[in-house]
C-alpha cells in the first residue's frame, strides 16, 4: 500500500507518499480501507520530531480515520467486513490502510458522509472523555474554550450547546469569532484584543495553551471550577497559584488520548456512540470541516494547519 | 456563657476564656452543650489574623465539637434535644455552647465515648471528602500522605487500609514513623532523612505542603494520579510541570471543608456517616488523640500543635 511517510523531521516538506508494505491485523484487530484521515496538533508535533508514537505504534502518522472494513482478527467484536466505520488510532491515518483495536472502532453515524466521519474520533473523543467524563460539565454552566475555532473547539461548543450549558470562546480573528458564534458559542473574545480573565468566569475551562494561560486560567474559574489541559502551545511550565486553587476548591485535569491504554480508549469511544453519536444524527452536532486535501498532498494539508487560518478539521481523503 | 475569645492577632497567648454572648440558633440549627472542640491547623492560622472565619461565622475558633443538643430550630431534621453528636463547625467550637446547621450534624458512632468524638469530624470529613469522594481512592492503589501523624494522616492511612489501599507516609521522625506503621501504614519515610518523590509512586497523594512539593508530588504519581492538596505549609506559589502532569494523565485537587456552602457540608456529612462510622463501630477506624487539654487552657494545647511533636488530634474537653 501507500502511505505518507516521515523522511526526517522537519517542516511539512518531509511529508510524502510512498509504497510501504501493509499493516497486518492481529487477533484483536481490524483492517480498514481508508476512505479518509485528518489533520492533528499531534501530528505536526510527530513530523517535527518532538512527539514519538507510543510503544508499538507504527510511524505513520494519522490519529483517526474513516473506511471501510476489509478484514477483522479472529477476537474482533461485533464489525465483520464491509461496515463502514471511524476510529481513533495511535497512529497510521494518513495510509491506504490502517490495523486498529476493534474498541477503537466506531460505526458511522446515521446521515453523515464516510470520508467526514474521518473528522469525528478525536474532536468527539477528547472533548467527551475530559469535558464531560472528566470534569462533568453540567447544565447551566459555562465552559470556556480557548481556541473556539480548531477542530477540539468547533466540537466542544456544539456539544456543550447540546447538553445546556454556556460556551465562551477565545479565538485570534473576527471571522473566526462569527464562525464559533454561529455554531452556537454564547460569547467570543479576540485575544488579541482583550484579556479573557477580566471578561468572563467560567466552571470548566478546554485549554490547549499550557504555561502561559496556566495563571490566568486558575484566576477564571469559579468556585469548584475544572481546568482542563490538552495541550502546552504556550509552554510545558508554569506556575500555579495554589492558594487560589484551593480557595476556589477547583481542579486542574491534565491529559491526551493517544497515549491511554486500549481498554481506557474503549470505555471513551462506546461513552462517545452512546452519548455523541445520536446528537450527531439528529444533526445538532456535526463535523466541521475547513478543507479536504488529497491524501497524498498531507504536506499541504500541514502547511494549512501551521498557517492558523483554518475553523475546524482538515480532512485528507483518498 | 464562656467561650476563648481571639484579643488580637498574636501566639498562643492571644486566646483567653472570656464570657460572651450565647449563640442563638437559627431556624436551621442546633444548639450544642460543648463536650469537646479539637485543635486544627486552621485555627493557628485563625489566631495568628491570617485565615479569617467565612461570612457569618462566629470569630470565636473551632471546626468541630462533640456535646448534647440542647435546642433545635424548627426546620431541624432529624435530632431532637438530648441527642449526643459531634459536628462539623465553620467556627466557635471552642466555647461552652455553639450553634449549627443541623446538615453539618452526625450522631456519636457508637462504642465511642462523648468526649473523643470531637477529633473526629474534621479528619473523617476531609479525608472522606477528598481522597474517597473527589480522588476516588480504590482498592489496591497506593496513597501517599504527606504528614502521616498529624490527625489528618493518621485518619487517613487507617481509612485507606479499611478499604484496601496501600499508604506511605511522610513524618519527621522515627517515633511518628513507629505511629504510623502500627496504625496501618505499609512504609513510612523520614522527610529530613529520604526524598520520598525518590522512594515512591502514587496514585493519589493527600498533601498538607503545597508549593515546596509541588513538583515533587506531580513528578510521584503514577499514570492517572490525582494530587489532593488541601494545606499549604510549604508556600501558596509553584512550579507546574504540565508536560509532565499531561504525560501521566493525572490532576491536581485543591479544596478546604470550612468555606463550603451548608449543603455541600451536609452531603459530606451524611456521606461519611454512612460509609465510615461503621468503621468507627467496628474498632477499624478509630480517632487517635495525643492529649485531652481543658477548653479554657486552648493557649497550651495551640502551643503543642506548634511545637510539632504530636501524633493525632489534640482534643479541648469542658
Amino acid at each position: 500500500m501507500h502511505a505518507i511517510v516521515i523522511s526526517e523531521p522537519g517542516g511539512p516538506e518531509v511529508l510524502t507518499w510512498q509504497e510501504v508494505p501493509d499493516p497486518v491485523p492481529g487477533p484483536d484487530e481490524v483492517l480498514i480501507d481508508v476512505a479518509a484521515s485528518a489533520v492533528n496538533r499531534a501530528d505536526v508535533l510527530q513530523r517535527q520530531g518532538f512527539y514519538n508514537p507510543p510503544p508499538g505504534a507504527t510511524k505513520v502518522p494519522g490519529l483517526e480515520c474513516s473506511g471501510v472494513i476489509a478484514q477483522v482478527g479472529e477476537n474482533v467484536e461485533g464489525f465483520k467486513v464491509g461496515d463502514e466505520v471511524c476510529a481513533l488510532l495511535a497512529g497510521g491515518g494518513y495510509a491506504e490502510k490502517v490495523a486498529v483495536p476493534w474498541q477503537q472502532v466506531m460505526p458511522v453515524p446515521k446521515g453523515v458522509p464516510l470520508v467526514e466521519t474521518a473528522a469525528l474520533p478525536e474532536v468527539t473523543c477528547t472533548v467527551w472523555s475530559m469535558v464531560f467524563m472528566a470534569a462533568r460539565l453540567r447544565r447551566g454552566e459555562t465552559l470556556l474554550v480557548h481556541g473556539g475555532a480548531s477542530g477540539i473547539g468547533t466540537m466542544a461548543i456544539q456539544l456543550a450547546k447540546a447538553f445546556g450549558a454556556r460556551t465562551v470562546v477565545t479565538v485570534g480573528s473576527y471571522e473566526k469569532a462569527e464562525r464559533c458564534l454561529a455554531l452556537g458559542a454564547d460569547e467570543a473574545i479576540n485575544y488579541r484584543e482583550e484579556d479573557f480573565a477580566e471578561k468572563v468566569k467560567a466552571d470548566v475551562i478546554l485549554d490547549i495553551v499550557g504555561a502561559k494561560y496556566l495563571s490566568k486560567n486558575v484566576e477564571t474559574l469559579n468556585t469548584g471550577g475544572r481546568l482542563i489541559i490538552i495541550g502546552m502551545q504556550g509552554g510545558t511550565k508554569g506556575e500555579l497559584h495554589i492558594g487560589m486553587l484551593l480557595s476556589k476548591r477547583a481542579s486542574i485535569h491534565a491529559a491526551g488520548l493517544r497515549a491511554r491504554p486500549v481498554d481506557e480508549k474503549g470505555v471513551i469511544v462506546r461513552s462517545v456512540v452512546e452519548n455523541v453519536w445520536p446528537l450527531v444524527e439528529t444533526g445538532a452536532v456535526r463535523p466541521v470541516i475547513y478543507q479536504r486535501v488529497p491524501i497524498d498532498e498531507a504536506a499541504w494539508a500541514h502547511r494549512m494547519l501551521d498557517s492558523g487560518g483554518h475553523v475546524g478539521k482538515i480532512l485528507l481523503a483518498r
